[in-house]
């Protein structure tokens, strides 16, 4: 006996990170930060991407129009609108206009099902409304696709299946091709996504409609709830790239995928693509919407496949899948070993593999004690590396410095009286050897002054300093109840153009804080360059 | 008929916050804020507070010591360990020893589940691993309650499901009071949590125990885990407050609780208490722990109930329901109004309704132009409502500045060339009607010190300003691709003792930002005061 083989079912990925997504706390897209990620995200294979809502703002008209030179393979874009105003004609709402204007493949039409909202929101009967989303999905399918967002269907159904059902019917009756059941407050549990998408298909099920599901985050199942949906017979989910969106955000599309294509599979996702892009993916939708990474997102996360116990990391060197639900290459990730007062040796010996330690036990303690130490003083090496490269250098006794710091002195503030123009001046002074060096810098800011400052005093002994530049400088007050005299966490990301590296200072002076972070991050570059033996040896 | 009512099954809440919490990356708790977080967990009234890890370091021993000074009420504090290790007797164990040692009415230890990790990671027979749970559970429950945390258990049942059984049965028999179920690499998908929870009750359906669930997030699918094992008969729900801890975190006990306490009525929770103190656990959790709010964290986020889109908050206006899952108040949290580009008027008379600005369209058009003006240089006016007061004050022509900046000045460096001890310095020059203001700082940093000059300068001319004092500093690198030279964002809170505020500035000088915030919280504090009229008035 042999089992057939099912072929899986292919879900459709309709990403709205352009227009639910920019609704998110904190979030705002330029034009071109729009182009990019549409281009991006059709790039991976993402079947429909929802670019704005055209009636809205002159950015996504502006959109719309640009979006055209694109070349987005087999991804569709979808412009989002409502149903046309009540007491007017499809073809003569603004809204309608708007939607045909755009000139897109597919439109995607928000409409009631909570019968409440109907008639306290947007007070119209019951009929009416079902005339708007009959007469708008009409009028739309004669230039488009028309998708079908039914909004709070869960809510609307549990407070009058019948209505909620109807409005559906409306919707497919006058053609639209999909019928999306939106959690739209997000609090829904999945034993009720899965029941009342099982009603809705059975309510409609004389009509050659295929179904979507599009779920909020607020009582943190969203992810559930939308495979949930797809194991009661939908085909698409609605979501944005990390679940960007208004309040909790909406279902994180990167973990929906993930779990797809990784964990079931009865279905086929982005076309059976590999998913090593996603990480890529979810940091790109970070930096363009300006939004600090979060450190612990399922799959993409810089902590998502990170070890710190010092058990876990024991077991991990033995086989990964002991603490490691997946191979964090095949989403684009990588492991990382984390050195901190948890860690037992494993982990000291994992990151301070290339320095040899062999087995001396007493130098590993020490440095485990030297980074208890430093912790307490609000240091973290988890993301600053090449600090605790030379921490490792400084404890063993391999440290030299390269140079000496005489003084460093900084001058900010207004340098015209009329016009306020803000002015950060660097003064430098250091020893290489015998030889004194002493210079200055202009800077935007006080930092970014010292940065200029340090490696131009640097250059005559050093030339290969004028590789390095800055990439990345976050400030963080360890602790905040204190206000502006807490401790500072400057870490600072540096390269070279071959290698990027981190360094960490901590101050109570963020421009200490800042020297510190800058001073090891040219020491770690002169220490690299191993042919360069160090002039400084006393 | 009637139906016969049926009394909810209580859930009892195991955090795990100071042992797998710590264990994330970025989180360090002092002795004092593990005896902190503990007093307030046992007020909430959760049932189980793990402490620590007695054996893995002397903080812990020491916890547990403290811990017996404090009135926890019903709470239970437990200790956490592992089976005593191979060949060797639990009596002489030196981690059943040190769990013996902690004194707490109950220990958690670990054992494994899953054959791989007893014969590839311990190295031990599968026999022996038997002896190692069956020996430790005995042993510790002469001492105390003990529970039997099966790690690897949903992942060691799918590799050999009669191994699985046997060592829950081996714990079972030694007399464990309950078995804990762990997704320990967080890999599980619902339908495997239902089946396998099923299976393990079957399997030890001879024994009077009683089962907990313990879910990690790696698939985003922990909260709907850990819910659906309940459904399956677990009757304990292990986690974390925020869901910290190792990669992607422990389940989010906190909604959990909330799931449970809100939607859930065949449960009872944390004793059927109200859940009004959630919101404030979860926050006094991250300022302990050291770390940033996550802002859209479900049910108790600062963007949680925060509404963006004008439409939302247009109906949100008439009744809440509308775009909220549940009233805000029950878990201690609120709504909030955001003002952005994406806003309509609804947003601006909402947030503005203290102005009276009327029914002036015009008006609000033009502050919303201002809004999206600055936002495009780097503001963010949702957590500054302080600047945002002064921004419609500004767009009204009702503003009148208190002083005008003649000129401000850092100097900062390290003073002592020896010690290189870090110095700040501001000098201020003001000008309040015809009186020129000359003062200056110092500062731990340049910040500080700006702070305390403005105020210094000023405090002649209004005295006031004596009562207010900064509570939190922010600092923000809005365009992190460029380095030092990117735009700096500065959030400052302040405070009279009767109120607090938030103000912001934004520039690619950090000196220059914070002045501007500093100047905001200095000018919202005397436009309050109604009655001092402003002397400047040209």
């Amino acid at each position: 006996m042999t089992a057939s083989p099912v072929s899986p079912t292919s879900i459709a990925i309709y990403d709205t990170t352009l227009r639910d997504g920019s609704q998110g706390e904190g979030v705002s897209f330029s034009l071109q930060d729009k182009l990019n990620i549409a281009q991006r995200l059709a790039e991976i294979g993402i079947e429909f991407i929802e670019g704005g809502y055209p009636l809205s703002n002159e950015k996504d008209v502006a959109f719309f129009e640009k979006v055209r030179g694109l070349n987005l393979g087999n991804s569709k874009v979808c412009a989002f609108g409502m149903t046309r105003r009540r007491s007017m004609k499809a073809k003569d709402d603004p809204g309608m206009k708007a939607l045909v204007a755009a000139g897109t493949p597919c439109c995607t039409m928000v409409g009631k099902t909570w019968d409440y909202h109907a008639t306290e929101v947007l007070r119209v009967t019951l009929e009416e409304n079902l005339a708007m989303i009959g007469e708008s999905a009409e009028f739309l399918a004669r230039h488009s696709d028309v998708l079908y967002d039914a909004e709070h269907f869960f809510d609307g159904y549990k407070a009058n299946p019948k209505y909620a059902i109807e409005t559906l019917r409306a919707a497919a009756s006058a053609g639209a091709k999909w019928l999306v059941l939106c959690d739209t407050n997000g609090g829904s549990l999945p034993e009720d996504i899965s029941a009342i998408t099982a009603a809705a298909r059975e309510g409609v099920a004389d009509y050659d409609v295929q179904f979507g599901i599009h779920c909020h985050n607020d009582s943190e199942l969203a992810v559930a709830n939308s495979l949930i949906a797809l194991d009661a017979g939908a085909t698409q989910v609605q979501g944005t790239i990390n679940g960007i969106g208004e309040r909790c955000g909406n279902v994180d599309l990167i973990a929906v995928i993930a779990n797809l294509g990784l964990k079931k599979p009865n279905y086929q996702v982005l076309g059976g693509r590999p998913l090593t892009q996603l990480t890529e993916l979810s940091r790109f939708v970070y930096e363009t919407a300006n939004l600090q990474w979060r450190g612990n997102q399922p799959f993409v996360g810089q902590s998502a496949f990170a070890h710190k116990g010092g058990m876990h990391v024991h077991a991990i060197n033995k086989a990964a899948k002991t603490y490691e639900h997946i191979d964090p290459e095949l989403v684009g990730n990588e492991r990382r070993i984390l050195v901190s007062e948890l860690s037992g040796r494993s982990n000291i010996e994992a990151v301070a593999g290339k320095h040899d330690l062999g087995d001396d036990k007493e130098l590993m303690n020490r440095i485990l004690a030297e980074v208890v130490r430093l912790e307490n003083q609000g240091y973290q090496f988890e993301s600053a590396t090449a600090s605790f490269d030379l921490l490792i250098k400084r404890v063993s006794g391999k440290f030299q410095p390269h140079f000496e710091t005489i003084k460093y002195r900084i001058v900010a503030g207004d340098r015209d009286v009329e016009n306020h123009v803000a002015f950060a001046e660097a003064i430098i002074k250091l020893k290489v050897g015998d030889t004194l060096w002493f210079d200055a810098a202009e800077g935007h800011g006080p930092v970014n002054a010292l940065d200029a400052g340090l490696r131009k005093a640097l250059t005559g002994a050093y030339p290969q300093l004028s590789e390095v530049s800055l990439i990345d400088y976050k400030v963080r007050v360890v602790d905040s109840s204190s206000g502006t005299a807490a401790s500072i966490r400057v870490n600072i990301e540096s390269t070279d153009g071959k290698e990027t590296w981190g360094t960490i200072g901590v101050s109570d002076n963020i421009i200490e804080a800042s020297w510190r972070a800058l001073v090891d991050s040219v020491e770690y570059k002169l220490h690299k360059e191993a042919a360069v033996s160090p002039p400084v040896g006393k």
